[in-house]
This record gives structure tokens, C-alpha cells and sequence, in this order.
């Protein structure tokens, strides 16, 4: 279907797209087309398997070049996004793993309603063979599943982009819902999220809270995780825990000369 | 996303796709992929650039060969569609004709309602150079548009296939996948909740968290109580809160030589 208006402005803006070590730079590519479709510009990458820049995801973008030309890499998901409020993760496969559930276009209403209210979103894409890895998934908000024939349901990295692309696009004539609502702080970014897990694993390591049994530990990490993020903090909320984390762990005035609590850069409540 | 469940039956039936001559078969194997994915299998091909068979497109169709196998050739849009009651156009750019147009959404719902009263349909898709020709989209009923960035407003055939595929699919009822995949565990009583409160509070009293300033405990209790309290734990979630706070609180003692552990009844997770 060609029907580019090339007089016309693109529309830019909405939920960042992350891929998680995509494979081809051809997918990368037809990722970004399926984006720029319904206006969104802000593409990341997570390791992808064959470097960057990836010529090939340029020659397949054709018109969407400026959207490869912006894609910002990164080393982690946790650092890719880093600076968002609203995290989606999609996912074909059953997890193991107590998390929301919502189909594309439960997604795009929740993240229109957050870009409203000032919030950053963005959505996990797993690479093409084995998707996402647990420990992705656990530092989302919510599990992001296509309705699809479950005799057939796999589709490809920039089919997935397109279907969660044309669910954003379409909440876009939805008016700003009305801001009478309680005034809620603003969520916690990942970043902050993240350091508070990091925080409270560090000290439990030194308690010895997890079990010594190999292959214990990620598990009891990833629990905690899922539990935390489930329980949707606010930036106050992080700053706040982390200051009961040291508390509970050093002590407000150190007892003993063992363990520097200067050293914990969690802030009192 | 690989997701396949190789145990279940297709789910079949549904709209006729009728790709009026397509050029590369690589673009209708594709489009039986996506057809097949939201369980469409009625696949019309009207003068096919290359001839039919063609190999291309069962080696891209992959899985999705039965379509291709089953798919019925025409040697005009007028006889492919001639069983159908209700046919919809697929069109990028605005035509010069006064037709009615749906969104993929609404013609989506208009042709699961015509399938309940006993009525068949079809969509028309135009070759991948120039979309229908004006007397295709005469033949129709509606003309079908996409709604896209006007900026960049360009699909590939298989796309146009997948979202019209994927708003029928909707129409259906039908769950996705994974959605029974959130076993949620049960709430935590307010009973647990009081006791997680207590216990963190008496810890943290200990630790000397608290403000000593007249008035400020019992406010910060409050806030913290407030804040628990939305986090919405679950019964296991608030036994390894208890767990946690168990830990660092006896690895704090246990640092400073203070206190005797063995007091505290906490429970572990």
C-alpha cells in the first residue's frame, strides 16, 4: 500500500521500541519501517548480535532511515530503560511468572493515558529465536501478549513493532482524559527501581537472607523483583524504602566499627 | 515470537483475502503467514504476476502451507469475489469515489456480525506497485483504509494482511494465549498486613529510623503503613517481606554484636 504524503511532517513522539539482541539488521530495519508507520521515533537496542551501525537495517528501513540514524544503543536492558515510568514486556511463550497480563491495545490506552500525564513508556522486544530472557521480563511492568491463533502464532520482530505501532496510533484521537484524579507522585523511573533492588540484594547477600543452594539465588532475585516492581512505587516510595533498607541493615548510628554506612547512598525518608 | 502450539487445531474460517494481482510470491506466502496467524485460510489470488503455483511463496508460507495449498485462482476480481456478500477495498490513497470508508476496526466488526447472520465476506488487496485498480474498488462495498503516519504511510502486503487479520481476530472473543499464565496468589489479609507493619516498625524503631521530634514517628508510620499498604502484596509476597526485614535487621545485630537475634519471631520466606 503506497500512500506516503511526503509533504506532510511525521508525527513523532510516543513509546520508546526496544529490542533486546535483535539478530538481523534486516529485522532491525523493518522494525524501525513498522514504527515510523505510526509515528513513533524512538528506537533502542540492547546488544543487537551483529554490531552497530548494521548497514543492512538501514538499506532495509529505506525512508525510516532517520529512525535507525537515532537509535540509541546500550550495553543492558536495565540501562535502556533506564529513564522510563511504564515498562511492557511482549511475550509469546507462558512465563513462570505472576505479572499483569495486557493485549496491545489495553497497552496503548494505559501508555496514551501516562504520555498524558507526563509519564514515559516503552516496550520490550525479545530477539528472534528465544525472545525475551526472564530477568528481561522481570524489570517490566506488565507482560505484553498478541491475541494470536494459538495453532500459529508466530510472528516475526517488525510484525509484533507494526501491531503495538497501530494500536498507539490508534488511541492518538482519544481526548486527554480529565485530570481531576488524586495527585499521585510520579512513578519511579527503572533506574531508580532498579538501584533500589540492587540496594536491598546487596544487603541481604551480607545478611545472608538467600539460600547457598546453586541456582537459589537468581531465583530468590527474581521473585523479590517481580514483587516490588508489582507494587507500582512512586519516586518517594523508592526514596523512602531505601532509607528503611539502611536503617534496618546499618543502623541510623553505627554501633560498631564493622560495615560503613556512609558507604550506602540510600537517602533517609 | 515463537510461540506455536503444536497441539492445537487452526481455528478456521473467516473473510476471503483476495490479493488482486500480486507481483512477488515471497508477498503472498508472507500474507498466508499472517492470514493463518488470526486463523484466516480463504486465500484468492487474481492473476498473479508469476503464475500459480508458485514455489516462492510455499517456502516463505513455512507453516502456513495449507493456505497456500488451498488458495483458489482467478482470472478476475468479479469472478474471485462473486460468492461473497459483502467485500471491503483496501486502499492507501485516497480515491475519487464516493464510497463508503471503514477502519480495519470497524469493517473488522461489520464482517463478524455479517458472519453471525449467515453472510460471507472479503477484502480486496491491490499488487504491491500501485494498490487496486479503481475498477477493483468499484466492485466493493466499503473501501478499507489503514491509519497510518501521513508522513510515512507506506505497508508492505503482508502487513495490510496481518492488521486486517488482527482486528477480525479481536472481533472473536477470543483469549490470548498466555492470559491464564498469571496465576495470581490470594491477597494478604489485613491480619498479615498489621503484623508485616508492627514488625517493620518495631525493627525500625530499633534501628533508629524513626525521627525523635515530637509528633514525627507517628506520621512517618502512617506514610509508611499508606505506602504498604497500595503496594497490594500478596499472602507469600508479605512472608518474604517479613523474611527480608528478618534478615537485614538480625545481619545488623549480628554486625554490632547487640541484641539477641533469637527475640525476634519474624518468619522466614
Amino acid at each position: 500500500m503506497a500512500g506516503t504524503d511526503r509533504g506532510r511532517e511525521p508525527i513523532l513522539g510516543g513509546p520508546a521500541i526496544i529490542l533486546v539482541e535483535p539478530q538481523l539488521g534486516e529485522n532491525i530495519g523493518a522494525a524501525a519501517r513498522a514504527m515510523l508507520n505510526f509515528g513513533l521515533t524512538d528506537l533502542r537496542l540492547v546488544k543487537p548480535r551483529d554490531g552497530w551501525p548494521n548497514p543492512r537495517a538501514k538499506a532495509l528501513a529505506s525512508r525510516a532511515d532517520m529512525v535507525i540514524d537515532n537509535a540509541r544503543l546500550f550495553d543492558s536492558t536495565a540501562e535502556a530503560i533506564a529513564d522510563l515510568s511504564r515498562v511492557y514486556a511482549t511475550t509469546a511463550r507462558q512465563r513462570d511468572m505472576s505479572k499483569r497480563v495486557a493485549t496491545p491495545a489495553e497497552a496503548a490506552d494505559e501508555m496514551r493515558a501516562a504520555y498524558q500525564a507526563g509519564a514515559t513508556c516503552g516496550v520490550l522486544f525479545g530477539g528472534e529465536r528465544a525472545g525475551l530472557h526472564n530477568d528481561d521480563i522481570v524489570l517490566a511492568d506488565t507482560v505484553l501478549t498478541v491475541p494470536l491463533n494459538p495453532a500459529f502464532a508466530s510472528i516475526n520482530l517488525a510484525q509484533a513493532v507494526l501491531l503495538i505501532g497501530y494500536e498507539w496510533f490508534q488511541t492518538g484521537g482519544i481526548e486527554p482524559a480529565s485530570v481531576t484524579g488524586s495527585r499521585e507522585a510520579p512513578p519511579a523511573s527503572k533506574a531508580d527501581l532498579v538501584h533500589l533492588f540492587e540496594h536491598l540484594e546487596d544487603e541481604l547477600t551480607e545478611s545472608g537472607f538467600f539460600d547457598p543452594t546453586p541456582g537459589k539465588k537468581p531465583v530468590m532475585v527474581r521473585n523479590l523483583r517481580n514483587m516490588l516492581q508489582r507494587a507500582g512505587f512512586t519516586e518517594p516510595d523508592v526514596r523512602t524504602l531505601r532509607g528503611v533498607i539502611k536503617s534496618l541493615a546499618q543502623g541510623r548510628r553505627r554501633r560498631s566499627g564493622v560495615g560503613d554506612a556512609a558507604s550506602k547512598d540510600g537517602e533517609d525518608a
